[in-house]
Parts: C-alpha cells; structure tokens; sequence
C-alpha cells in the first residue's frame, strides 16, 4: 500500500511537471500570437522548442514507465485507488505510450517535414499551384501513416479498416473511420438536400457583408465584453484578447484565455467567434478542481470541444430566444446602423444560408457538408484508393455534389485549408461530430430543462451552465466520449438530434 | 584546439540553453505584472519556480564545472582564443561559482525568509509598525550576510569592510563599500546645501498634481508612444504596456518591453516612467548582436542601467533643450488643459524642486539624498555599528541632516521601500551611481558632440544614440562598470560632474 502509493505520488510529480511546462509554453504560444514584436519570432521559437522539449521529456521519462510497471505489479485492479487515480492512471498510460512509441528521430523528421509542407502549401495557395504541393502531401501521409503504424494500427493483409483509424483515435479517442462514415455519409445526404431546397426557394440575405456603413471595432469589442460576461465568463480567471486567427488556450486552472478579431465592415463575425471561443473556455473552465495541473484536467477530444464551442455559437448563439434578450441591447450600441433593421431581418441575416466555397464561412446547413467532403477524401487517401493526384478532381466532383458549386479555383477549392499541409489528418471530423455531439447533448438538456428559452430571452444562462458543468465540464478528460456521450444521452454517436434541429430551424426560416 | 573548441561550444549550448529559459520565465513574469486574470497568480507561482529552477540547474550543471575545467587546463591565457569568447569565459566562470557557493537548502531557506518578510514589510507598512517588521529584517540581514560569506567575503579579525562588500558586488561588480563612500558622503553634503539655498529661496511650484483638469490617459498613452518612437524606440522590436510599477524585461533578442502608468490628475508622471524605462530598454535593444542568447547580454550592472534610464529621463527628458523639440507637439495633444501655460512656466514645474519624505517621489536634487542615506543605515548595519531597533530613529536623523524634513512616521520613513523586506541590501547605491555614471558619460558625449541642444531641439536622437551604442550598449557584460566607465572616461567613478550639472541646472532655475 505504501509502496503504491509512493509510486502514485511519484508519478503524480511528473505529470505536474509535465503540465507546468506545457501550460509555460501555453503562455509563450499565447503571447506570441497576441503580443510579441515581429521581429521576437526566432528567439520565442527557441523558447518554446526548449520548453516543449522538456514537458516531453517527463512525458517520456523511463522513470514514469519504471512507476507504471511498478503499479501494474499491484495487480490490474489496484484494489482500493478511487476512482479518480484510476482514471489518471488511464489518461498516463495513454499519453506515455503513445508518446514513446514515436522515436525522437522519427519526431524531428515529421516537425522538418511538416516545416517544409507548410510553406509549400503558402506558396501552392497563393499561385494556386496543387501540383507544387502534392509532394509534400504525399510524403505527410507516407509520415501520419507510419505513425499510425507506429501507433499500433496494423497493416498486415485482412486486418479491418485502414492507418486512418490510428489517427483519428487522437483527436476523438474510441471512435474509427467506419463509426464515423456510418453517420456522416446519410447525414451528408440529407443535408444536401435541404440545402438543395433552401437554395431552389431564396437567395441568401446577408445584409451586413454588403452594408457600407462601419460598424466601430471598439463597441463591437464593448459589446462582446459586455455578452460575454453575461454569459457567464468570468474575467478573474481569463481574458479576451485580439488575434489574426481566433483561437482558446489553457494557460492555469484559472487562466483561460480566448481570443477573436474584429471587422469594421461587418458586426457578427467577430461576435460569433467571441461565442465560440467562449464556449471552449466554459469547459476548460468548468473542470473539477480535483483535477488541477494533471493530465486530466483538459477537454476529453477535439469532438467534445466542439460541441461546446458550436452549441454556444450556433445553437444558443443564433437562436431566436437568445437574441430576443440581446436585441435591443446590441441596437443600443449600434444605434445609426441598425436603424430600420426589425428582429426578423436581423435574425434571418445572421442564420442565412448559401453554398459557398470556404468552410470556415459556412452557414450551419452546409458547414458539415465541407466536413464530410474532407473526410471522405481523408478516408479514400488512406485507403489508397484516391491517389493525391487525383485529388483535386476528386474535391471538385464532391462540391459539385454536395453543394452544387465548384471552386473556379484550387486555392478557393482544396487548397483552402491548412490542416493537411500540418499532417493533421483526422482532424476535420471533429468539427462535424461537434455538432452532433453537441445536439445530442441540447435535446438532452431541454427534457431537463424544459424552460431553457425563456431563460435565454431573459439572459439567464444559470442553469444552462449547471448542467452542462455537472454532466461535460468537471469530467475533463475523465470520461472518453463514447462513454460521455452514453452515460449523458444513452444513446451512441447519432446525427438525428442534429437534423432534427436544422430541419425544424430552416423549414421555419425559409418557410419550406 | 579541437578538445578546446568542443568544450567551449558545449558551454555555449548550455549557456544558451540557460538563457532561453530566464527569457520564457521573462515572458511568464511580464505576463503576470501586465495580463494575468486575478486568480490565475497560484499556477504561474508554479510554472515560474519550475521554468526557473530548470535555468538555474544549466547554470550549476556538474558538467559546466567539468567544461570550465577542462577549458583552464588549457592554460590561463588559452592562446588564440578571441577576446569575445574570453569575456564569455570569464562572465559565465563568474555566475556559476556565484551560483554554486549558495546550496540548494540555503536558497530554500532564503525564499521561505523573504516571503514572510514581505508579508509582514506590507502589515508592518499599513500599520506604521516597525517593531513588528523587525525580526524579520533582522533575519533578512543574516542570510545576507551568510549569503556574502558564501561568495567568499570573510569575517576573520582585520579583514578590511564588511560583508555589504560582498553584497554590493551582485549589482556592482568590483565596487566595494569604501569606493562608494568616499563619493557618495562629500556628494551627500554638497546637495544637501543646494537643496537648503533652494528651499530658503522658492517655495516649489509643482502646478501638475494640483491641477483640477484631468488629462485624458489615452492621449497621454498616444503621445508616450509618439515621443518613444521618435525617442527611437523600436516597436518591431518592443513593447509598451500598462502595469502597477513600472518596469522594463528582456524577452528576447528582438524583444525588449517596457511599461508604465498613466495618472489622470498628472501628465508627466506616466511620461517620465516612459523615458525612464525607454532609456533601459534603449540599453537592451543596443546590445551588438555577436552576444545574441549568450549571458552576455544584458546590461553590465544595475549602476550602469541607471545611468541610461536615468540621462534619458532628467538630463535629456527634462532638460530646455529637448523640450523646445516636443513643448508645442505637448500642447497640441492637450489644448485646453495647457492653455495659457507658457514653456518657461512648463519647463520648471517639471524641475521643481522641493524635499520630500518619499524617494520614489524625489526631484533631481534630493533623489541621490534619499540613496546616500539608505547606503550609510545599510553599511552601518552589516558594521554591526547600528542595531534594527535603532533603525527607524537613525532614519529620521539622517533624513533631518540631509533633507530638513522629518516623517511623521515609519510608514512615511523607514518602511517606505519594498528592498530590505525582500533582502536586496546593496541594491540601492545603484540609482544614484547611475546619476553619477550618467554625468560622467554626458560630459564626455558633449565634448564629441558639442551640437547635441541643437539635436536635441529638433528632436534628432540618431547622433547620441551612434554615441551610447558604440560605447555603452553594445558591450553588454563583456566590460564591468569599472572598465567601461574607464576606458570611456579615462576616469574612475565621480560625483563632479554630476554636481557640476545639478548646480548649474539649479543655480540658473532658482536665480541663487
């Protein structure tokens, strides 16, 4: 007992050191992207190089897996560690051996290839040359597929799916390419069709990206202030700062900081974003205090995050009743603008759907569509039966389908997103099960809290939070999604609570 | 010579390494006095004494022992070496010996100390009770002078000083107590009498801070950041932020940062911080680049840092010259509130002089009074000439023999500073030796640059920048203060010029 527990607390060390340095280099990326002089980059790169390396370093300390075997040797059940060491132990393990099993070799030639990938693709995208880049994509899957070997994933003949699954296990742990496809492909189906019908019966009306009048970037930062507050941030333990990508970071347990920028021609996109971001910090806000500095104490995947992060924005943030408790707050603030604008027009501008080309400025129908797309592309790479040549054609037909547009361009087509050139593959989904997970969660919360739109009309955000704090927030990463997801809702990985949602929104909104 | 080449390159990874990591705990600390949310303090505590503790053990690594080792076995002189890496040796050979004489125990012990004598410094403060505060400085006075003798001073009968000597040298290497008396006492006496034929003759018309009329803080931040850039401060290259004190850090290379406060009831008290600090960073910004991540560069000494924060505040910001450049600039920003001030009247209600209990606070003529006096009480007390208890009446003489007032208690007298609390003695003597480093530079400036008020009123810096770059900036920590001063000057330290200045200055403005 004693000896157990002297491992535990051993191992306990290291991850808090570990999480330290982690949340050090947090502040320096942080700054980086918010403060620093042009001229610091070199300098913050070495820093941060260092300082990552050494919060690896404990990760992979031989010392943590002399603790582990010593642990393990107590037997599997550890008979008598509560629940919560259980679950650190979990969470440890996982990250240890995962880490381990990438040489530091292996680890330089990905960060050197990813280097050389990333500025091919500026460049390919500016000069809107796929050829240029291919290389380099090919030789970033060739990388994420070794390390999806490396990883475990076998490649031997008959083994079932594909070096994908391995990577998506990153982003959304438990969850493979055919749980995942199971979902996506009849989803895409449906959304496509409505969307096919949005588009027959109007033509979008986003006024405020064609309204010349300016929008003033401080009051639109007053007001986002002002909401976010409101919504329950609270500003002792995080700040909202400008950045050229909008973007969450976990700095401490009580240092979460969010970031937006702002644009004087149009008022929501900032705004939005603000939510967003918002919603990210809710949950890195909201976990236990028992789970402070370790391993435990993050979202539980990138799907979840998203979940939070698209409820608040989407869900709550573009949703009639919330916006009939900040109407006339947010017409107070842009008193000339929005002169002549009623609640109805406002409320159709911020929700209007049109196809478009860029995900990242896709409406709610459509934004899955881009998802499922590059998922698809991702799946039918790593299955190699889409050879990267082939990939602009391949991404061109799939618009087509999905969206019934296609890029004039690959720069506006499958060169628009960074992700790929970074080696991330398994990514994307996460945006798309964010949504899901995130409908699954709200009908769930809506049998328990039968009120919530007249708590949102009058701003009151309480028991939203409540509820969410208690059944997503405080786990951390406690509880994999899978089991999340089922001990919340019952119920697996569904796409139905979110069609309902968006076929019930735009049937109204476009009175189809 | 490859043995020789292969030591030195491995020192220079691990000074490197070293300083990489002082730079992130820089950015960890900056970000704590400019950003951090209220309750985030307790997890940056953490982050900072890991990220720096990791810094000091590269500094003490066995291995740097064994590399200074080897290097000195190749002969005192190492032929061929170039004078760069030479100073390299000598300044990295200095901060670890330094480093390695204080055991990891007495450190400990050192922080616990101080952290209990700044919380009782602050009761002590806000209820003007010295007596309570009292222990704790006499334990704070211990472990400095154990701290000394670690270094290497010695307490044996008829060695000469006192164990100050030794604690003097961290901030001013090379200058002992006797150098620093034999100016600082014949200096104390001559202010102390201009300041008694200034007050006999004027009362001071500070007209700032009786001023009704607010001055807007964001039009003193638009002009500070004018008058900084102009200055020549590069923003590509730096910062300047709001914190509760004032301070300037070096993040990086190319990332120098500076801050101030603005008070709205006062105009220049926030701008005087600015071109205090722009001065330290100036310094910073100027090292040659050859010295880049190395230890050494920084600034030779604190003495030596004040001496340019300190010419760039009082002997350039508040002199005509430089003000004929920037009066009608200051009055455009602040129309109303500077209307019918004329520059006579602007110029000495910046210069007035009046003796005051609070050093922070002081004019260019009771500043170093203030210092003279802080070094005589601390040089008594490791003489063990003047108890803890007796501190707080000596005190209150000292500041009737030099500056004619007397405060009405301890909380305006001996418990005004922060220093003593934290165990900084010797730390103090630094901000007037940079007054007096400062002239002596000036004099020798002017005599190469005899146009320098003409530059100065049209608001051209270029020359004296060339002038302090060439000699002062760009050495770092390659020269002690010593060596500088003399190889500059053809001087050793001296109050003349600077008296010359302060007599002359005064003597014209009080019409004596």
């Amino acid at each position: 007992m004693t000896d157990k527990n002297g491992a535990l607390l051993k191992l306990h060390t290291l991850d808090r050191e570990r999480m330290y340095l982690e949340r050090a280099a947090a502040v320096l990326r942080w700054d980086q992207e918010t403060c620093l002089p042009p001229k610091g980059v070199e300098d913050r790169a070495e820093q941060l190089a260092l300082v990552e390396g050494l919060a690896h370093e404990r990760l992979v300390d031989p010392e943590a897996g002399r603790l582990l075997e010593e642990l393990e040797s107590h037997g599997e059940a550890l008979p008598g560690l509560p629940a919560l060491e259980r679950d650190f132990l979990r969470v440890f393990r996982r990250d240890y051996h995962r880490a381990l099993k990438l040489s530091p070799e292996f680890v330089r030639e990905c960060a050197r290839a990813e280097g050389l990938s990333q500025a091919a693709w500026v460049d390919a995208r500016k000069n809107n040359d796929f050829a240029a880049f291919a290389p380099h994509l090919e030789k970033m899957i060739d990388l994420a597929r070794k390390k999806s070997e490396y990883w475990g994933w076998t490649a031997a003949p008959g083994a079932p799916g594909s070096a994908y699954d391995g990577l998506l296990d990153v982003y959304e742990p438990g969850l493979g390419a055919a749980d995942i496809a199971a979902v996506f492909l009849p989803l895409g189906k449906k959304l496509s069709a409505l969307l096919a019908k949005i588009t027959a019966k109007a033509a979008a009306s986003g006024f405020f990206s064609k309204d010349p009048r300016r929008w003033d970037v401080q009051k639109q930062d007053a007001f986002c202030r002002e909401l976010l507050g409101t919504l329950g941030f609270d500003f002792t333990r995080g700040r909202l700062d400008l950045s050229a990508h909008p973007f969450t970071t976990t700095l401490g347990f009580n240092d979460v900081r969010i970031t937006t920028r702002y644009a004087a021609e149009e008022p929501l996109s900032g705004l939005f974003s603000v939510i967003h971001e918002g919603g990210h910090g809710f949950y890195e806000l909201g976990l236990d205090p028992a789970l402070r500095s370790s391993c435990l104490a993050e979202g539980t995947s990138m799907g979840i995050h998203e979940s939070q992060s698209r409820l608040w924005e989407n869900v709550i943030g573009r949703s009639r009743a919330f916006w009939e408790g900040w109407f006339s707050r947010f017409t107070e603030y842009f008193l000339p603008q929005m002169e002549g604008l009623d609640f109805d027009s406002f409320y159709r501008a911020m929700n209007a759907v049109s196809p478009s080309l860029i995900r990242v400025e896709a409406d709610e129908v459509s934004y899955s569509l881009h998802i499922i797309l590059r998922f698809e592309l991702e799946q039918r790479l790593f299955q190699k039966t889409l050879r990267v040549q082939e990939l602009p054609g391949a991404w061109n037909k799939a618009m087509e389908e999905y969206l019934g547009i296609k890029p004039a361009s690959d720069t506006e087509g499958v060169l628009q997103d960074v992700h790929w050139s970074m080696g991330a593959f398994g990514y994307f989904p996460s945006y798309a099960l964010g949504n899901l997970y995130g409908l699954q969660f709200w009908e769930k919360l809506r049998e328990c809290l039968p009120d919530t739109d007249a708590a949102l009309a009058r701003r009151d955000y309480t028991a939203i939070h409540d509820w969410l704090g208690k059944n997503i927030y405080r786990w951390g990463r406690r509880l994999e999604p899978r089991r999340l997801l089922a001990d919340l809702t019952g119920k697996q990985l569904s796409a139905e609570p979110f069609l309902r949602y968006i076929e019930k929104k735009y049937t109204e909104l476009y009175e189809l």
